[in-house]
């Protein structure tokens, strides 16, 4: 086969895909079979994966295994040999005397052009790059098809003087090879702090970001292009695979595709959809199971689901007590028979009554209190887990941030299950995913939207007996968890004492409930889990108690 | 009243004391409450804290927030206003033109004489220090009393270069304030690699290390004073609060106490009782509860908790089923009457019988599996739960690190519970452990020692019919999670390859399982949890299927 892509200029491709973690042999294929579709199909010279593509990012402790990085280092010869007539640019950790290096190399017909090691190493927020690297101290500039390209990895260009140094280097174009991770309004920050520097230093950059679900990281992709103006030419789609390509003149990109970004709501939705998608298909599962209660929360998740996996994939059960509302049941058969996923109705009267009696001695002499709330809300976690037992299905938790901040939710009760789609999303935006869902097409009743929320635990509980009302809450938390604010800088901002008080009390007391959590997907700037990593043990109040 | 303790030479204490991350308040007292005593009762004229002991360590991410930074800076003027007639050298977070310094300073009369930024920041294992802090880059040396002293923390004293740098800015004598986790052999270890360093340099150091249980972490003090020809004159007991002090004559310490080292079972039986009573008290927990199963496990983990609390603040549950022997009622009964712990007999059959019966119709066409195994597991945990709640007790878990390395265990079930105190004890430990402490007095019945160990979840099942045998698969477990060898290289050391893929397949397949396991009590050079951060979401195999 003849190719003619390679005789002038630069045609470049972005390989914005989806790899899996730790599996080098399936990343490779990817990898060249990437290669080759741009090479033949799209007639590029040059393509850029994502960094640290072959492991997959971030593969965390796998990088501290000999076995693992020796794969990973073998795997890039063993590209290099596969595929001629187009550059490949990949990211690797690069094993150099007894260092590991996140690099990335570029060769072409099996010949190494170059290989750049990443400079700046995040090592705050999900990051832990510090923990596996050594950091690179030089730019890389390599030629090709008569152009000086640069290499960066990722933080490399939201940090001053990298991409200066790489332009003194003598680089015209500059590649950046990316596992950005997603949280709301990102891919907007990216451009906006991207360009910026771009427009200063006069000098093209192609941004190639990895996409799909992680663990608790949603990778957005939302690769682009920006010319020495500053001015984004193309852009992939967010959320999806694509591998595009732009055809340059001299170092200048010619104007491609370029897909909008999504708004905040629309954005946060497709990011909790790939995020279940990818961990029930990346895991294995066959499908998701999940209680309905007839609550907002689980109406939710449930539409996620159903839209990550299909109705046949996903089957729900509800599993009244005496507690239940009538209409909690309706409503949850009507969210069922709206998406058409299968229900099955398991009152779970006979295991509390059970426990109870079990328990009627020991517990004698003492008052009723939570204690007695939990088992019902465990009950129905054996009956959930039960299920996705027997059917090898993925139990989903509907827990939201709110509740995940304040503790309002029971361990190994309504806790229970593998993955938490909506622990990093606080309830308010909750109702707006829900709004936003049923704009599309109605799958939520609107009694959902706007009956008070409840755990039906207890007779004519609602959660705003215990709780500061959501709109509140929700502000207060922000502030708390994300923001790092004080208990004082949040009541000068108009909060009432009261309300910052309870708040502020029950996230430092609850540690001990979200160490035990599943892990879920991350859409703020700070969720649970690898991003927020706080003692258990700790004598710290964000807020004095009176003495 | 008059001190006459500064007037010549150096009269040093070591405060190896036990504080609370993240109460800066209380921890402020105990220095100045320690200062006092060591300055009136022992006449020292210096007294060394561990490192950072104004926040505790690790206070984690409450480092990220202004207002604990603000406190903990504030405190260091606090602690230097409050005492007189004695130098300190305080541990602390310290906030310098926006960066943050894991500093060391000392101050005397109310006057900072010296203030030392740590220069090797551990970023590995437990280890996150470069997510919080810049490193410094100078030696610090300061007077006291006519003798030139230098500055070191913690990691310094591992690292090659920064006693000597020490040594060439003139001091004559080094202090080293640590934060440093214990793990069979550590104390050991930690001198011989100190002394080879002190040896060469011939600079007499003081290393004074902090006490207890912080979350999964265990400090198990050891402070100790090594001569400049590299022997130690003076050692602080192990796992206990104790401020000693050694006089120097010049710059020579004139030999004191010297506390023996204890040994491999003696430090872990020590450093697990330690962790349970701190994170109990340090939680305001009112005792622990547990499931006695009439297993090795929960029998040691009852012992333990008893050494830990006293027998009045243990309570525990027998949950017999129909497939627990007899002989493990008897044993249960006996474990409870030699400890004289209260306990209590909760048969399951109920609750499991309501679960069954509940799920006959959604199960209808399935075949038993391990689900039912489960059910039982989780009703346990149910009652187990409750039962914590009532009474505001710790439920304590007893799995073995054995069983969490290959998913031997139930989600929600025989996992539930606030603290795994032996999560990190392989199982053969697990053995050693109870003979040790049946050496001391006898409190688990000889049966409980060579019983084969089961489960009990299905009629005659034994955990080999699922496992290889224990010793084979520790030492299996040893190699892959602890020392990161690969299947091929754990096979060429003499294990049967069938062996090890099962053990290895198991570890990869049940990361799921141990991210949502309480916390533990680290013993090993690696346990799971904050040392051993692994992907769920992982196609690396480390052995890989037959195609």
């Amino acid at each position: 086969m003849t190719t003619n892509n390679e005789s002038t200029g630069l045609n470049i491709a972005l390989a914005q895909i989806n790899f899996l973690v730790g599996n080098i042999a399936a990343n490779v294929n990817s990898i060249v079979q990437s290669a080759t579709y741009a090479r033949d199909a799209l007639k590029a010279n040059l393509i850029v994966f994502p960094e640290l593509i072959v492991t997959g990012y971030p593969a965390e402790d796998l990088l501290l295994r000999k076995d693992f990085i020796e794969e990973a280092n073998n795997a890039i010869h063993q590209i290099a040999e596969s595929i001629n007539d187009i550059a490949l640019v990949v990211g690797f950790p690069e094993l150099a005397d007894g260092k590991l290096y996140n690099s990335a190399i570029v060769f072409h017909n099996g010949v190494t052009l170059a290989c750049y090691r990443k400079q700046a190493l995040p090592n705050y927020g999900v990051f832990d790059e510090r923990r596996y690297f050594t950091a690179g101290t030089q730019p890389c500039v390599f030629e090709f098809n008569g152009t000086f390209i640069g290499l960066t990895i990722c933080e490399d260009v939201w940090q001053k003087g990298i991409i200066e140094s790489a332009k003194d280097a003598g680089a015209e174009i500059l590649l950046t090879l990316n596992a950005s991770p997603f949280n709301l309004g990102k891919a907007k920050q990216r451009e906006e702090i991207i360009c910026a520097q771009v427009k200063e230093e006069q000098i093209p950059l192609v941004y190639v970001n990895q996409v799909g679900g992680q663990d608790e990281l949603i990778f957005d992709g939302a690769s682009f292009i920006v010319n020495a103006q500053g001015d984004v030419v193309y852009r992939a789609e967010e959320f999806t695979e694509q591998i595009g390509v732009v055809k340059f003149d001299g170092n200048t990109p010619i104007p491609g595709q370029c897909a909008p970004l999504h708004g905040k709501i629309d954005s946060a939705y497709r990011a909790l959809v790939l995020g279940i998608k990818d961990y029930v298909l990346k895991n294995g599962f066959k499908g998701a199971i999940l209680g309905l209660s007839g609550g907002i929360d689980s109406a939710l998740v449930l539409a996620l689901a159903v839209d990550a996996l299909g109705c046949d994939q996903v089957e729900v059960v509800l599993m009244p007590s005496r507690y239940t509302a009538d209409m909690s049941n309706e409503d949850a058969i009507l969210e069922a028979e709206a998406l058409t996923v299968k229900h099955h109705i398991i009152p779970i009267e006979p295991a509390v009554n059970a426990f109870n009696g079990m328990l009627t001695d020991v517990f004698a002499d003492t008052k009723k209190d939570t204690t007695e709330e939990n088992i019902q809300a465990r009950s129905r976690g054996v009956i959930l887990m039960a299920l996705s037992n027997k059917r090898g299905k993925l139990l989903l938790t509907t827990g939201n941030k709110s509740e995940m901040s304040v503790g309002y939710a029971t361990l190994y009760g309504d806790m229970a299950g593998g993955f938490a789609p909506i622990k990093d999303v606080p309830k308010m935006l909750v109702y707006e995913l829900a709004r936003y869902r049923n704009s599309i097409s109605s799958v939520i009743p609107e009694r959902v939207l706007i009956r008070p929320p409840s755990a039906e635990l207890a007779p004519d509980q609602i959660d705003e007996d215990s709780l500061p009302p959501y709109p509140i809450l929700d502000a207060i938390l922000e502030r708390y968890v994300e923001k790092d604010q004080s208990a004082e800088e949040i009541i000068a901002a108009g909060f009432s004492r009261e309300h910052v008080t309870r708040a502020i009390n029950l996230v430092d007391r609850n540690e001990y409930k979200r160490r035990q959590s599943p892990p879920c997907i991350r859409i703020t700037t700070r969720a649970f889990g690898r991003d927020r990593r706080y003692p258990i043990t700790s004598g710290y109040r964000g807020i004095k108690e009176k003495s």
